[in-house]
């Protein structure tokens, strides 16, 4: 089958990649289209350590199991059931999980990728690939909710404007939240404004420290620098950028004004499939190209021009 | 009155300084007895910006007003009563505060000392000065205990065996916890010891990342570091050292282990002073040394010896 595989030096595009196989418990799933996240690019950078088909970010249809003949998108974190963190119900912290596309497990740049059937969420009708391919971007954000007290009364700030703010703003309005987004572009400013929400460019922010929360989803290292001075005194700041390098970062802002920094990762799949299914979340203006599967060297580098927001790989 | 001075540049003691004055709402205080902290040396090293009287941990006696003549210990932040924060009982954060010896407003280092009435806590009796001169930093140990939910059963880890990270696992201790304190000197870690604590030694600890909690208490710049790799996916990190360069730090493993940190710094006065009363806290294995306020300077070269603990002045 076709598959983009990252060999721990550069991404190509395999012709005759071997076909996976289910082991038990586990089913085939034919990708009917991925998207390329920022994680992606970074493991094309070398920068995680990762070997194998790139890829983490799909709808397909299941080829067995219960599913089988379905639509379904899949939690991407495959874990063990035994270890202490999936004893206290933390399935995507399990000390022995394998995380698709990202970490001991090829992902979902191919014809055919394999999860646990466990992980499978079977997607409502009328829920467009399109749309659907969002699933896991979008339960990412739908995690902040759970994980932070969020209210209409907030002031909340998104720090950035591309894959994962666009998504962090729709999921905030659609739970009655009136966040704000900073970010650099105008085009992708545009997108956010169009959804009826305020925004500010980056430079023309202050550091008045009155935000609530603020969510740091830049990407870059320099968000939680920006995210400290818009805080308020008690506030809390959600960090979604994994950031290796943080020199010239002053941590002391978080100290004098008692901030809480959350860290969050992955979320609920079956409350993205929800959510996709029962609002309009006008994904359709972040898709900024589609490219057939084969073509996938040239998605990502598409997909890594700052002005693009989500580029889609079709098998 | 002798006083110890910042200028800016450097430390000393003068013995013409001019006494106090207090403006209506503010009582003047005899100081009975004062504690060097480390922010007291970080001030006297220029990096925090401050001129004036250095000081803010002490016990004294109020010269006037309602507790005239009774011994007071005191909360060093001086408010407004009228910004946002102080509106939201948030009042250590006062947007317009005065904070005693650190920001704006002389220290403790001097014979006497103003503050707001109502900032004072009068002592009960029984509460010996040697024991009440530790409130100030007893208190920010406290207030972990408001900030984080804490629990019996959880493994809890102090990181740091100095001024602080002692006061910490004592304060833990009297809540019926069982922190564990890992410290780099020996005659500190004896100390916890003789609680009936566990310790263990920084360069002996492993990075298992299955801490319910972590309190960074080292006041250096790699405790974050450490606290990342001790403490559990979901886990909290209260973080109490205020510390500017990062440089080499990976904050990568927050967001990937959704871990929390909570900036925590002063603490609730009255509280300090009724658990000095009704909790022997053994404080007097912590004091190193103790100063006439003459020699300042010299207390506070020692209080900078890495196996010191607390340093004492006294007027």
């Amino acid at each position: 089958m076709i598959a983009c595989v990252f060999d721990g030096r550069q991404v190509r595009v395999e012709r005759n990649h071997p076909e996976p196989e289910s082991p038990p418990g586990e089913v085939r799933i034919a990708v009917r289209l991925a998207g390329v996240c920022g994680t992606d690019l970074e493991i094309a950078r070398g920068y995680m350590g990762f070997c194998g088909v790139l890829g983490h970010e799909f709808v397909g249809t299941a080829l067995e199991g219960k599913f089988a003949g379905r639509r379904v998108v899949g939690g991407i974190n495959c874990v063990c059931g035994t270890c202490d963190m999936c004893r206290r119900r933390l399935p995507t912290h399990c000390r022995r999980r394998t995380v698709l596309g990202i970490d001991g497990r090829d992902g979902a740049f191919a014809e055919r990728l394999v999860l646990p059937e466990a992980n499978l969420v079977p997607l409502p009708a009328g829920v467009e690939d399109r749309a659907a391919v969002f699933a896991e971007p979008l339960a990412a954000a739908i995690q902040i909710t759970r994980q932070v007290d969020l209210a209409p009364e907030q002031h909340i700030e998104i720090l950035g404007d591309g894959r994962l703010g666009q998504l962090v703003a729709r999921v905030f309005q659609a739970q009655g939240l009136s966040p704000r987004v900073i970010g650099k572009w105008p085009a992708k400013l545009n997108r956010i404004r169009r959804l009826g929400l305020e925004t500010a460019r980056a430079e023309d922010t202050h550091p008045d420290k009155t935000a609530d929360v603020v969510v740091e989803a830049t990407g870059t290292a320099d968000g939680l620098a920006t995210a400290l001075w818009l805080v308020r005194p008690r506030g809390t700041i959600v960090l979604k950028s994994t950031v290796a390098d943080t020199a010239g970062l002053n941590l002391a802002p978080l100290v004098i004004d008692e901030v809480t920094v959350v860290g969050s990762r992955c979320g609920p799949m079956d409350a993205a499939a929800a959510m996709l299914a029962g609002t309009d979340l006008a994904l359709e203006p972040l898709i900024t190209a589609e490219y057939p599967l084969a073509e996938a060297d040239e998605a990502l580098g598409a997909a890594a021009d700052p002005e693009a927001i989500k580029v889609l790989l079709r098998p």
